[in-house]
């Protein structure tokens, strides 16, 4: 706890933590798309939120805004738009990630991809952490789902939604991929 | 370690490895652009790559390599060509996550970034827990970067350079920055 000294950051006795080491959550974390239909705390949603904003940022311009559904006719609407987005499954909520393009980097906004991105893999790791189950489900750069989920959610044009994340209990128990592979990886020149 | 078995997991007796939760390594994960020029264990680089595979990406593609640049010449000269990657602050090593279009989803190539993103916010925290500095550098989109880095490590056409992220030990503490902004968070429709 010393570590935390100073900073504003969330309580460690969220509701179903579990102990596993960081290195563990990364290497442990999979992707959830069959939920319970029980809710997550309001200290668990703030957590998310604050994982996602505690992401690196080009130049520290934190692009990005978070839209929270967790109105279940608007989830379903949702999920019957775009089943691959698993929001029909019965997650407590969904996180949609985005990047508001008035704080994005004037000279190379597209650096608000990478940025939203790292802040997407802060809530799936905080949500596995927590004992929840997430998922990543892509919309940019399939810019007709930018479009259909920016009229679902009635989002200003400069907002553009990265992906939506499901997120609720665990009604399934995915195994945990190995996907190391050596060849992926060159020493020095390729 | 129970959450472990079965899949081909780093070990959790890493060098210099923090007692944090996952939660509080998110919180307080800070961008190191200083080091001390002490070289890392080939078990915490190991420990590096496998967080970085262990990311999710677009349809399961893992359209991703790592290029681990060690060599203290060529790092030098990677800092000397571009300065903000800090290689010339004497890091250990640095790695640069790239796409590889091969490997890319053909419908929907651009994912790669994403995926990409998530790896690398993966080395990142997983440099924290262990006690060890990095910072993620931008090159692409950035496409003068790209082809230079591109230049400098031999990188095929196919292989798309996303970033640059120095690692080494710490010779500086940055404060962890408090990033926290409640009006990036709306509810159901904006």
């Amino acid at each position: 706890m010393l570590l935390l000294m100073g900073c504003n950051s969330p309580s460690t006795n969220d509701d179903n933590m579990k102990t596993i080491t960081p290195i563990e959550s990364i290497m442990t974390r999979v992707s959830v798309r069959q939920f319970t239909g029980d809710s997550i705390s309001s200290n668990q949603l703030d957590t998310l939120l604050r994982c996602a904003m505690a992401a690196p940022s080009a130049m520290n311009s934190q692009p990005w805004a978070f839209v929270v559904v967790d109105d279940p006719e608007l989830l379903a609407t949702i999920g019957e738009a775009l089943p691959y987005s698993r929001c029909g499954n019965h997650p407590a909520c969904a996180i949609i990630p985005c990047g508001d393009m008035t704080k994005a980097l004037k000279q190379s906004p597209d650096f608000w991809i990478n940025d939203v991105s790292a802040a997407t893999q802060n809530i799936l790791l905080a949500a596995h952490a927590m004992g929840l189950g997430a998922v990543w489900t892509g919309i940019h750069p399939n810019m007709s789902y930018v479009a259909l989920v920016q009229e679902l959610l009635d989002l200003p044009e400069h907002i553009i939604p990265l992906c939506i994340v499901p997120i609720g209990v665990p009604a399934e128990s995915p195994e945990v991929k190995d996907k190391w592979n050596e060849d992926n990886v060159h020493y020095n020149q390729w």
